[in-house]
């Protein structure tokens, strides 16, 4: 659904009405007219929808040295994808690669363009906003298949049907608006094509803190959850600075797809695997969801 | 996926394998050998597939007579489907009903029984476990193509292909295990059919109390979340009484109906309609999702 605001005059999309204009944030949001559902596609087509969107939309902690600093200690950073709390769910999840091209969006280090391509992938493209990411991804990750890009998700163009798979790990909760993004990954796949991705589960977003509540003696209490319903920018501290990231619900983002034209293949909220429930802080991950994995086939 | 339990033999299904015994609670669950497996099958087949969920599934606190007198105060007892909050969210998704078969499984007062046959429903079957409810169904909600049936919906059986469309509305959350049922609810639809239902939100049901943090003043703080990954039963209060729930995480809501088949449509979790938001603690809905209506289709 298309929707405006009338303080600021935003056109953009939305799975449900928002209370607030995500870009003034004043209460003033109504469904667009048949004509401004026009000039948006119009806009759209031409590459210049959401123009405000493009602006918000580059979140790019990953380039802040000392937060590239601290998260190249993570051991999904140091290790790959075996120490990723949540690969054990995701792998059984990812389609044969062989043969397949291949998008990465967010792709980071780089460790799941090196798995396509340890597959069998015939191209693999991997794109990141953060030149830092894709240095290291460069040094570490490097295969005569694979293509660095250095770019806004958000800004990227393919002909249609250029992939046949499109991935995307932990990234999309840094984008601002989902829907147009997914417009246009369903026009890079091919039909039948398969676009599988995990982000930060809508539970973890919502509050915005990401943090647990805690009681006097500092033993956690719960997960608090609230703001479910009002999705846009949340500020968390995440290895110690402070990061905008995009909050959404389930709704939207299964709708979405849907609405797209995708059909829903997997819908998995990840917990840690047994063996890494000895970890630090591992065994409070049952408490909550933190991620969710969706897997998705163009029809 | 088949389990059973090292300590009390329990065989059951579930989407990922639960820490805890869902019969006995102990911590000894292990996947289900192949000769398990197939003893599972067996009894499915037979009606006689995990005879400890038929005890514990008869979840029936409506016809405790103090319940069920607080339950016909509420709005959407005394008003019907535009008193409740998700109707708005759930009309839209209900297939048309011309000349249809229906099954409505834990159909309460009958509500939805006669919108279906208001809208040119060829039969409609209602079941509940409950009596009480079910009297109240027959006195306001009759209709020639209506039969009401009081039985336990996990106890039901009924020829394959018998319905077009099956619907469940906030009663699927009162149901111990939920696999077998959808298993058996794909044999009862014709290809191409629908199952529309809503439940509790597993954010909702996860803690178990279904009540706000409030802060020393008596004002919500938010809502918490906790044991999300612990599936079982749930003592909760509502409408003052003790009442015994059960919690499933969305994977297994979701990953249960792609496994048996279905094609997901619609997630939706509703939230009220504008016009209700001056109703009292409405407004504190938008907090967070507390139903999930998924509309799928028997491929």
């Amino acid at each position: 659904m298309i929707y405006t605001c009338d303080s600021c005059r935003f056109l953009f999309s939305r799975a449900a009405e928002p209370e607030q204009c995500p870009d003034c944030g004043k209460y003033t949001v109504r469904k667009a007219t048949t004509q401004e559902q026009r000039e948006y596609q119009v806009r759209l087509q031409g590459g210049l929808a959401e123009p405000a969107v493009k602006e918000k939309a580059k979140e790019n902690p990953y380039d802040n040295p000392a937060f590239f600093t601290k998260y190249a200690q993570m051991d999904r950073s140091r290790q790959g994808l075996s120490a990723a709390g949540e690969w054990h769910a995701l792998e059984p999840l990812l389609p044969p690669f062989a043969g397949q091209r291949v998008l990465d969006l967010g792709c980071g280090y780089g460790w799941h363009c090196r798995y396509a391509a340890d597959h069998g992938a015939a191209q693999v493209i991997g794109t990141d906003i953060s030149r830092r990411m894709l240095q290291t991804a460069a040094e570490r990750n490097a295969g005569e298949v694979i293509e660095y890009r250095c770019a806004a998700m958000e800004e990227l163009s393919f002909p249609n049907g250029s992939f046949d798979i499109v991935l995307s790990s932990l990234a999309l909760h840094y984008v601002y608006d989902f829907a147009p993004l997914v417009e246009r990954i369903s026009r890079w796949l091919r039909p039948d094509g398969t676009f599988l991705f995990s982000v930060e589960h809508p539970v973890f977003t919502a509050c915005g803190s990401q943090d647990w509540e805690y009681d006097g003696e500092g033993q956690i209490r719960h997960f608090p959850v609230d703001r479910y319903y009002s999705e846009g920018s949340r500020e968390a501290v995440f290895l110690g600075e402070r990061i905008t990231k995009y909050h959404r619900t389930l709704t939207t983002y299964l709708e979405t797809l849907l609405r797209c034209g995708f059909v829903l293949r997997h819908v998995v909220e990840p917990q840690p695997p047994e063996e890494m429930l000895d970890l630090p802080g591992m065994r409070d991950e049952l408490r909550r969801p933190m991620m969710l994995i969706v897997s998705a086939v163009r029809s």
